[in-house]
């Protein structure tokens, strides 16, 4: 962590900041500009308030040198994780297709479609029981028998299911669900991350649309923090001045996170572009780019689909993008 | 709302739609270009889903003519809401001052700053006991022990007081507290806001960094949906890509807000920017635009402080400020 | 386009906006609502300035359904453009490879690139002579004498060069040059488009850092309209609030801009991403995405360039890509 | 400036790099981490190019504690800097109104206006006669003989007239032009900047829609380093999701340029926002943020402006701005 003083700063104020960060266990080093000092502090920084030290009026700026996560820093842990779910493992090499419908709407419909998806070589059912919509006006999910149909289709199909969870009174609802996902506008409600990370059920941590990759690894470190370290990180687009798409998908995300931490990652093109036309390709980049895994809308009608159906597959445009999947991991591995 | 259908639409098509449309209680316009068709739809359509509608194969864009939200809207509802506390009231040309630290940390603290921003004209006391925090590391406030603390402040000055609440289940806690703050990264919680929306406290709700107006009163409408009509609107701050400033504080959202609701607006200039050198003129800024009130961290000792101490004017800083502000209003009313 | 009146128009105003519009040869259908009045234009309205109508005391907003670039769009002309650049074709199934260094810096700099990328498979030579740099105090390029080692590097090779233009005066310099860039900052230096579009030398058009694909094709439009249909778009990264790349790749551009255009699209993941550990995967990203080439710094030394070197590969490290870069053309065609 | 080097990196490579930087008259001081080795550079930094030494192997980061920019660098030049236009004033206390149509349309139109605004109280007159427009096929301006107009205007009234240059070439034309307003599209078109630079006139300098503040000041550095030191800078919005503005006006600008820079400061309310409606309040917000002077659109017949009309205000609303700016000015000062 690099302390930069301001100019008029003297040296009592100096030698009294030196001694308070030493007293907390770090070495400093003291480098003197013709403006400015520099104080370098060498040890176990990361439990440093930045904001603390930037509150000082003698402190210009705060510049860490090393990342304030701790669990999921790659530099502590060299090696991938890999989170299994059942049978399925994803990160390290491993990859896995994630699809389903945005909302569960009713027994046949989810059934239809996990089998369809399942044998296009799907790995993971996933299915909106609770919905978090902008507007108080929009379909909200089944919520509860959304739950009971999802947990149906997965006794049916063996596949484990990916669900949302927007409430941590509701976690007993979801004894049954194999992934938890923390949607985008839930990464920052630190409530849930803390209660989801008492459970020992995988996490699937969305992205927020305005937040930063290390922002995304802060919140997964929250939920780490508490016991749990199956976390999946999902870049599911950003927002930006571009109105064209619904979102940017940002798919330098993932060998941006390769390099800063060992957890895995998986791309949801569905929701970044809400455009059922740019889901093929977008997916392919993913892959192409490293993804560990890809979260995809699949509709068996989605000229009729209660949500997001604009940016829902068929089940046949499912068919042939998990078999270009395949084909493009071929190359890259 | 408008319905721009794709140019290879068949006539049958059309009428289904068309058809689809008047069984909801609405009337459809259609005017036919050479490349398109449009459908204008005249009636209550603040229920119908877009997203429903832009799934269709047929459809190219929707585009909403009048807003989705109805209990915010000032169309139709076109006298400024004026929301009391205690005696305090904020909207419709009444102005308030909400003043006090980021972070409670001890009685003598929170009582003698208390103290000191009634004296300088502050009406609320805020003061923070349940803080988010990106890093689990980082202090996260004296919670439970903190509102304790707020709510002596509060008998102590006869100050309504305002404190952020993160998770429903502490409602309870919250019995005494005044103004229910939802903070800028829980603005689409949507669970949380439907548990304040069924208090019937003021509600102070924050922009989201990456937030629209449009966003924003969708999440008062959530609120109000619940029942409860007391909110009052806070812009923040937005993320861009300028990097001085901890953010971009939007002023305009004053006016425009104004045009679009009839709910007050209040404005937090401390956290927008993150550098105490930046608030007075801000908080002027504001003030001259129009705003409804002002939230304004203060800090008896901003060195010290354990969070955001950056951003903290002193009591004395406060004071002045306080004292320009009363001259701008007279200035612009 | 559709023209949304304010509430309280009169129909005597109402009648006088649509003679108005009658009289520039547009047919109008008129939509009553119970709040808007809703005027649909039809006919040619590309030529109709939004900014002139949105002025008018009664119009609420304006919106476009058909598109105001005419030449770039796909509606009207649905082949895809290829543009030659002597043997090599961009664009239409047609891909190519665009390397070199990011300034040149000397004869058998260029030269040893040159061979080495040509042999590795790329089409065509990049480097750049005249550089603008934010610092006015950082390396200009060569300039003058850049393009002249260029111009030996071509002969020597036999490769077209690419190389950016950023002042219409030094045109007669440019002579010897087979693509004229136009770097993102330009993108909407509408005097230096016009002047390229008066020449017949293809156009590598970049989007600018903060531009939409919309404004993106109405400054190809600019060039077009001068007469010169050569543009070849290239996607090179968008600002956003992340920090750890240098900009956001976005490749749903590539998608999206197929949609809507017929012209040739490239992508630049060396200058988006700014670091080189990263610039291979968005590469293999981008030719997944659809791309019709790709443009990529390669520096023979990349410790020691003048500029830009941090985000350079190697000769061996393109060797590579180029590789990986063929096998997923053969998987996506 | 502070170089992080990566954690491999061996001793004698890291002496390499200490002797390179001593090589250029810095000094090097060493802070050594467990992790990391941090260099602390002392000495004249401002010419040190970070991209070339971001690019070495053995260097993880770069940051600068001094900025890059010197002429305009408040820590260098700590007096305001007061740009004389006859006997106006702007900057250090001296705060000017500039006012005027988007474009020139005719005599009496920008005659009439200027009449208008200078009995208001605003002492500079604008008038686009070149104009930037994103379409091609968009009202461009009246180009020469616009400056004619507008030139006659300043004769009738005295007042000194601002207008936008967009090409170097057109430099004999302006010779009559009393300050050269660089738009927002232009604030990186280098070859412009310098060509600004080398001429004796008071030079306008907008910022970029998706530009830095340190970029802005790195732009006016390019004007600076070339002889002249009369740059008056302009905050005019800046683009973000938001859409319900034009752009979102950065009120925050003003005191953090303040800080940074000795340079005057202006805002532009009218293209920020883009609608009548809100330019009031944004003009008064920026006078009590401490703006050296505002730019706003005044049309006589805004309702038939053949640009940004809506944006624009009518003289009678003007001259309440200009009365109310008074008073606030009154109050800040």
């Amino acid at each position: 962590m690099i302390t930069v003083l301001k100019e008029n700063t003297t040296k009592q104020q100096r030698d009294n900041l030196i001694r308070w960060f030493e007293a907390q266990g770090l070495k400093v080093h003291i480098s003197e500009g013709e403006y400015q000092t520099v104080l370098g502090l060498v040890g176990d920084t990361s439990r440093v308030d930045d904001g603390l030290v930037e509150a000082l009026e003698i402190v210009e700026r705060v510049t860490r040198v090393t990342e304030s996560y701790k669990a999921a820093n790659r530099k502590f842990h060299p090696e991938d994780t890999v989170v299994s779910i059942g049978d399925v493992k994803i990160g390290g090499g491993s990859f896995a297709m994630i699809a389903g419908p945005c909302s569960v709407e009713s027994e046949s419909q989810i059934l239809e479609i996990a089998q369809s998806v399942q044998k296009s070589g799907a790995a993971l059912l996933r299915g909106g029981a609770f919905k978090p919509r902008t507007s108080p006006y929009d379909f909200q999910g089944m919520k509860a028998e959304g739950l009971e149909l999802l947990l149906e289709a997965k006794q049916e199909t063996g596949m484990p299911i990916v669900t949302e969870i927007m409430n941590a009174e509701h976690l007993p609802l979801f004894e049954g669900v194999d992934v938890l996902q923390i949607g985008a506008r839930n990464m920052q409600n630190f409530e849930l991350l803390k209660a989801v990370g008492k459970t020992n059920k995988p996490i699937l941590l969305k992205r927020g649309l305005a937040n930063t990759l290390k922002e995304l690894l802060m919140s997964a470190e929250y939920i780490m923090s508490e016991g749990n370290g199956n976390v999946i990180l999902c870049e599911r687009g950003i927002r930006t001045f571009e109105t064209y798409t619904r979102n940017t998908l940002d798919l330098s995300a993932i060998p941006a996170l390769r390099e800063k931490t060992h957890l895995p990652i998986v791309v949801d093109p569905s929701h970044a572009t809400g455009k059922s036309s740019l889901v093929e390709s977008m997916a392919l980049a993913a892959v192409a780019a490293g993804a560990d895994g890809l979260m995809i809308e699949v509709h068996n009608d989605p000229q009729n689909a209660l949500c997001d159906g604009a940016q829902s597959l068929t089940p046949a445009q499912f068919d042939k993008l998990a078999d270009k999947v395949r084909k493009i991991r071929e190359v890259i591995s």
